[in-house]
């Protein structure tokens, strides 16, 4: 007997190369694992939930994302982006407790758990909070402390011996659903030295990296006045890309750059409305993804979203490329729902962004029965441009439900919700103090 | 003693001018109208709507669309525009019925009632069987007949008087719900002496005009090949503007025709969604709205959006202009909650698009509960980056409750689902014969 079979949905399986949509299938979930996937099973199981002809589909991984970030939604909007750093979340950055992040990490795992995110992609600090709300919420993540060192080499220490304690600890924990990484911020916030140092770190302790590269031009040109060169280059020149890289952002990249990018295996992550709202670009996917890169995507942190909905993000990522290249036919519904399931799972590597045996039962249930889902002609469509993150009914996590029929099960809501706004509260008062 | 009285709710007023917001107010309403707006009334009504904390607001108006297309939503996508047209849209079109289009519209207005859309603008054919769905849906619109002649004198004669007669039947009717106007098409699919018979008839019935202009830059070469200028000298030289114009996408837009529009007052309707999609390009919404234009929103048809979300279409033309003109400043949250409201009701010409004495009672509620509306800082920041449709608890239309907390009031939902989705399936098996 099995733990859980899902019955009656309209399946996308999302297998690379062997992609099936079919009608009234069943999975099989057995110890977090994807069983069996068919139209019609022998087998039974202690839970069964039935999909009620909703779309049965791998939940999508959030590649970049601050989650205690939540605090900050709606906080400073519409401004310059130094102003919006300097005066707004830099002040309100600095007087952050363990006790917000904890907050403000279960309210985005709320939040994700909601709208069909089933991993996440973080890199902040206070990061033993987060993953403590992780392990709480029963989502999976990939997590990794966020270091900054500007050259300093007492800082850099400090700043990598912080990373690596986080790895130690947390590392594979909470039943597995977390990873650790290491989190150098950026090309042009972590020195070359200390990049260098990071990357070697990586590789003896076999994790991944996670950084940001190239999100804006003023790092562009800042790297090209210090190095010679951007930052990809500078990156591809100390071998960084010998570890296994998931970049951030990667705005202004030239055409050798994602050369290199394709050739090195970077994951990309890319946060369409993060670079929009904060006008930092628009990012090359369609070459990106023609030059054979994995693509991947994310919703980078609330302050710059605002919200952590991945299906707003599948749209805007595809109208954004279609737009920009002036081609209709950039970025279609069944590439953009790759980048969120498939793609995500591979960059973090984890088994999971697709149904099929053996992989980690990480599933979605998306209604079917709403005015804004009909006619109904293709899955792909209608999950990226009409549906947003409230069509998820369930979603599973490593063979849990987290959610049923819009029910969160793995947490108290309304506590949740209000925890958080009482610790915004509190912090916004501290920061005007 | 009043009909109705919205409590407990956070009032955001948009009053053009006077903007207002405040926690805890109440709205009263009687006839169809608000006649109080405070902290606190002493009136009594009927109904009691508790706003539960959520956002009361004026109901948005959706100034481009053509409702019918639902039935279209998610049947071709991601193609070369002229494929599209011609091998998927114009031969499913050839075959709509009366009854394809008033169930479409039907399941369009049941999808707009619930995402907080409490006025739209039409422009389609069989539109006696929209103006029906509307008057029994009990939302307000402004429809028109489009009218296309390509410069075909018999054709052109026999457009005009059904979009007369159109006009006769419907301006006015449905309690005052729905306004008829003229529409003809657009500049390069009407020939010069129609459009300017159109403008005659439309100043002589003392009706608007609702009309495409410059939404591709094939529109832009034709005009300049047939006229030796572009559609807005075109429409300018014949007085066109003298009537009252809705003009909808206005992508490729030169200083001059900006001027012009401004100068003009002609209403923009931005229709971001679908000029991505469609690969039209970025209309120069910053400019226009710099100029003194009155620049409204609209989400198109569901063929090239997927879904009539308004509360998206805002997210999206924010996030559009910051990055097309590379200033996060661009655009702010509160600009574009004006197109979506003041600005759209404005162009419509209905008293409408915020809540004050003596404007008619469209209003929508915004829940706040939820985990993506937390922590809450600033409603027009919240409803513009944080919110979708789904997040609209009750509507509000000419003083009756449509929606109330999640529950659709003036039809029988999933009926109205399943009879477009089996209209939808009967007209494929037609275009598929």
């Amino acid at each position: 007997m099995a733990d859980m079979i899902i019955t009656n949905g309209h399946i996308l399986t999302m297998e690379p190369g062997k992609e099936r949509e079919f009608s009234k299938g069943m999975v099989v979930i057995d110890e977090g694992i994807i069983t069996e996937v068919r139209e019609k099973t022998q087998e039974t199981a202690d839970i069964i939930v039935d999909a009620q002809g909703g779309i049965v589909m791998p939940g999508l991984v959030n590649t970049h994302t601050h989650a205690a970030m939540t605090l900050f939604r709606g906080y400073a909007d519409d401004l310059p982006l130094s102003q919006w750093l300097q005066q707004h979340i830099w002040p309100a950055e600095a007087k952050l407790t363990d006790n917000d992040i904890y907050n403000g990490t279960l309210l985005a795992c709320l939040e994700m758990i909601k709208s069909g995110t089933t991993c996440f992609n973080d890199m902040y600090f206070h990061m033993d909070e987060t993953a403590k709300a992780v392990e709480k919420a029963g989502i999976r993540a990939a997590l990794s402390y966020g270091m900054i060192e500007f050259g300093n080499k007492d800082k850099a220490d400090a700043e990598l011996k912080e990373g690596s304690r986080f790895v130690q600890r947390w590392h594979g924990k909470a039943d597995g659903r977390i990873t650790a990484m290491y989190g150098p911020h950026a090309p042009n916030t972590c020195s070359r030295e200390f990049l260098q140092r990071v990357k070697d770190k990586a590789r003896e302790d076999g994790v991944k990296v996670h950084i940001h590269v190239l999100e804006t031009e003023t790092e562009l040109k800042e790297m090209k006045e210090k190095y010679g060169m951007c930052s990809i280059h500078m990156l591809n020149n100390i071998d960084f890309f010998d570890s296994d890289v998931i970049a951030a952002h990667c705005v202004w990249l030239s055409d050798g750059d994602i050369k290199i990018l394709a050739e090195k295996g970077v994951n990309i992550s890319h946060n369409p409305v993060s670079n929009m709202k904060l006008a930092s670009g628009i990012a090359p996917v369609e070459k990106l993804l023609k030059s054979g890169a994995n693509v991947c995507l994310g919703t980078d942190g609330c302050a710059s979203n605002n919200n952590l909905d991945m299906f707003e993000e599948m749209k805007i990522a595809a109208l954004l490329q279609k737009v920009s290249t002036m081609d209709p036919t950039a970025l279609p519904a069944k590439e953009v729902l790759k980048m969120a399931t498939v793609n995500g799972a591979k960059a973090l590597g984890i088994n999971a962004g697709m149904i099929r045996k053996g992989a980690l039962a990480d599933i979605i249930i998306v209604d079917r029965n709403k005015a804004h889902m009909r006619p109904f002609y293709d899955a792909a469509s209608h999950l990226v441009y009409s549906a947003n993150g409230q069509d998820v009914m369930t979603s599973i996590v490593n063979g849990k439900l987290l959610m049923q029929d819009y029910e969160v099960l793995c947490m108290d809501e309304m506590k949740i919700i209000e925890q958080a706004s009482v610790a915004a509260e509190d912090l916004i008062q501290r920061v005007n103090e």
